[in-house]
């Protein structure tokens, strides 16, 4: 049996419960769990703020874990074999098709109607597929990458799933050498968007958020200024963004807050010309008030949505982190470990921002 | 003495004026005037809604005139003199200064706060500086365009100051072949945008407007589809919409409509990962409400704010109309011409929307 | 049995020869062939000049027919069901992995180790599988792509394998409204490269190519005008494009001819800051001599190699026959169908560039 | 009168003589010369290997001054003043028209006809129109940036003009996050091509050059790793960026060589669909010859030539400079500064790749 944290309901504490050992098809792995994630969306879970979620499940979407069993041959994208006892971590979406219009003509699998993701989208019915377990069940087909050496496990959970979103984002926002970056936002995702910033060779990096120790994480992550949200109105944020851009505004601003209002805000933080990259808002906390004219239209403004995270982002998300992980020092993010039997305690935490990354050591 | 409509001051009935003849500098040129146009903007003008508009003023950005007197040599972009009888228009914008951030850096000149625009931002005390006048006096260094053979005062002035705008907006869109285009407005911006969508090899071209004489327009003009505004209500545009690109949404959605509310609906009409550029919203016509996880985030959407055009828009769009102006027959847009004693008249109509492309004709 | 046309070893007479019937595994489907295609890339394996094909093989890798079988449920792209009676083609490449780098991190599944293509690198041991036969087996996951009411198979196999490849180059030239087009080459990609500049509204179309039945295909395809090859030098050539495109080049060159000097001429006759996609070097035809500086570094010039094309160009270059093949009507360029047991013959006149289109209807 | 090294025809000594002052119109500045550059294109000065070039000449294109005088108001882009005493720079290239298709049109200003370049076309007879002088007259216009506090003179021109044209083909290369940058050259473009990949975030930065001190010099520029040219083959260099890159080749090559071979190379250790920036072919030094089909077609490769740079490089350089300076200390590339009476010297070790960064103390 496999012993997991099972969150039942919306709104019902987390149980602890042992699964049934799944049956391998050939092409699966089992993973001992060294650490997964609490994270925003597991939040978001508890209360019942997704549509589909196939009550109860096993959350957790983004884990590292030891290979403990390979049912026939098992290689990564580079096509090196998956061995027992590698540490591993995996992309969470599955089951996209390669077959549909989106995954085929648009060329966007974050679209796929067909894609599943562990942690979210699978009953805990199925099996151990979420890492708030002991063991997870890959099943054939689920991306696999190894850890190389000199990336701890701690270290690529410091990033999570915060890091390949960030990726996303800043690909999305194609910063050039010397842009100024504002990221509102000072979660796991404002995080990592502001160390990828400044390692894509930003102007400047300001980061608007709270509490006050996260925006002292942000500056220790490299960023040039933290701006409390709490303790200024909007107006003074976005005076302050301009006084750190030659009064223009940013060149890039990275939304990653999750509150409606920052859109806005962002909008008008960033320069005449400029780009805001829109990837905290993943699910629906409200409407904003915007006024086309000034915000969008008069400011030739481009805005990009960025949803989610394909395999290419977790793969150079790794790579990142290997190559500078010592400067960064990601596993800096983790506040605390909790067990399966505190899962609650850690949704609480993570709610309230008293921690800046949450993980499991089941 | 020059004849000129003035508008004295917002909400003041025209003037019919006589302006002094103006002193030529080096490299200046006189336009005995052909057509000029009415457009939006001016409705705007007349209601004092942009700031910063030194009253009285000349109205008239985009004209057609016949060279009747230049002071020394004077060029076209292309090294071509210009001589005393040629046909030409010019680039309503004047004194960009080609040493600002904006221009130099940014290489945006439509945001150079040194820039001028005929019919706008002169006074009537400087001089006949916009086309509602019997000549027009273009100061040195303003960008002439020859009339090609073949292009009518006429063809030109049906396209207006809305083919520029919507060839920038169509720039910014980047249809690729094959690529769905819904349209949101049938105004000169609106019909123009609808008419290079389909040059540009869109796959279909919806027109969303009114009122249904300018809907029939858009489809003579090559629309394979109009939807009438006042008739439906915003789910059925969208439903509509959705049912012309295969239940998906439009790849690329062009908002040209000054209304508010048609950004948030333009959102949702075009499909997850497509594209929708904003070009209506050219003043402050008031605020719209959004969700920004639902119509920014979820959907992966881009979102282009587009503001005036340059030279390199004028240049292109003539040689467009050059190209394609016997299948296009811009001058179908004309509804009448004014004379300069019926501007209050010709104003009325166009914010009634009672024409599709009014003209003065000095 | 099923009879086919198999091409035994390079330079050896094609053999018609009773292949068994393949069995069929779930989600397969079996064509009774209307028409597959004799095409360049069939004369380059004639002569042995592609690696690693595992004759003898059945050619013929772009193909209409008829469903005669399925096995299980089978759908397209847009979750439509095929059934027995449609009329439908299909994508060469098949088995690209989804699982490597190159599918998963480059998303360039062209460059896929495992892909494989019909008509190419399946063996005649192996089946049925290319055109050149009476029946195809589609083996489970090939893409499949029915043909839409108004597009007859001749239609569709006009175009050929040259439209979806000329689709790909045309997407990579990214031509904006009112360029000036280059193409070199009068083949079948080249017809279908100038065709879809012109549908995507380039300024001028300019076909360079041979023998003068082809220019006046291109010319009655929409091309502004042709170019004899044989008759004129480079330096001729590269003047008469300089001529059309006001003194400067063209803004756009598409190269299609298969021959290496055609590389250079196209880099000399492109624009400073313009840009050549390459897409006609489809095998080895030996080497180039060129100027670096004057050829690429001083003019700016941006080259872009193109190779093959995916899925998203098939289903896209469907919709453009659905839409525009009244006015186009591709199948103007079929000059003769063959007999299974004509395919020397047919091989010989592609190779003499005595026909444009050669079909097989077996 | 004011001293100045000039170079009075190609193959001649560079004398040393005296111009007269000029005559400064409204907007002009004399600077004092405090350092100017000796780069690889006095060398092709010096042979003659330019068009157009009007000799006698003052050569020195990029330079630094103190302001010793301005005739009226004069500001910098933002709008700041520029004052008696200022440290300041300047864009050698003047005189742009903003009037042309290329500046108006293109948007390529590199390319305008009229554009003059300080140290190069402008006479001797003319004025102190170069930076082998004592002082240099900077014509109203010249676009004339100020050292930001913590840039000294040598931390500049330790850059040199090879700075912001590294910074042109590094825009050119849009390297994203963790893509591996092969840099072809160790003279001052390719070794500031490497600095800025880094600061770029490249996952690697292998530099291809020569002689061993350079290569030193850019692993402490930090570089990962260095190839040398003489002692390898071409096969070998290619063999080793792959190996460095996981078999593939680099995603991004930036050739900054001056040597037509380099061209090829460069598209033979670039991966398939990854993209070649030619930079350094600024003169012609012969032909290369390629095999379109392997170099370009097959390999989806994207190649981008990169002429000069305009005001916007020089701006952004300089920002760059002030951020990241005391990292990266550019004034470590400057071997050896000479006397105006030295230059025949100075040359002679350009030449030899004696020197890194040579340059003039007047």
């Amino acid at each position: 049996m496999i012993r997991a944290a099972v969150m039942v309901a919306p709104g019902e504490p987390i149980e602890v419960r042992d699964l049934p050992e799944p049956a391998l098809e050939p092409g699966a792995v089992i993973l001992e769990t060294i650490l997964s994630e609490v994270c925003g969306t597991d939040v978001h879970l508890r209360h019942g703020r997704l549509s589909g979620v196939p009550y109860p499940i096993v959350p957790g979407h983004v884990s590292v874990g030891r290979v403990v069993e390979t049912r026939g041959e098992v290689t990564d994208v580079e096509n090196r074999p998956i061995r027992r006892g590698d540490v591993v971590t995996f992309l969470d979406v599955h089951e996209t098709c390669h077959a549909c219009w989106y995954c085929l003509v648009a060329k966007q699998s974050t679209r796929c109607p067909k894609r599943r993701v562990y942690g979210i989208t699978y009953s805990a019915d199925e099996g151990p597929l979420g890492g708030w377990a002991e063991r997870i069940w890959l099943k054939p087909g689920v991306r696999i990458v190894p850890l190389p050496e000199g990336v701890t496990p701690e270290r690529w959970m410091g990033g999570g799933c915060g890091l390949p979103t960030a990726l996303h984002a800043i690909d999305r926002a194609a910063i050039r050498l010397g842009e100024r970056v504002a990221v509102q936002g000072s979660g796991p995702v404002g995080l990592s968007a502001a160390i990828l910033a400044r390692l894509s060779g930003a102007g400047a990096v300001i980061v608007l958020g709270d509490p006050p120790a996260r925006l002292e994480a942000a500056r220790a992550f490299g960023a040039d200024a933290g701006i409390p949200v709490a303790a200024t109105t909007a107006e003074e944020r976005i005076e302050r963004v301009r006084e750190a851009t030659g009064g223009r505004g940013a060149d890039v601003t990275i939304e990653a807050t999750g509150v409606p209002g920052a859109v806005r805000e962002g909008m008008r933080m960033t320069r005449d010309g400029g780009r805001l990259v829109v990837v905290g808002q993943y699910t629906d906390a409200g409407d904003v008030t915007i006024n086309p004219h000034a915000d969008i239209n008069r400011r030739h403004l481009e805005i990009r949505g960025t949803w989610g995270f394909d395999y290419s982002h977790v793969h150079r998300a790794m790579e990142i982190v290997a190559r500078h992980g010592e400067q960064v020092r990601w596993e800096r993010s983790i506040t605390r470990a909790y067990r399966l039997d505190e899962m609650d305690v850690a949704l609480d935490q993570v709610e309230a921002g008293a921690v800046v990354k949450a993980v499991v050591r089941p």
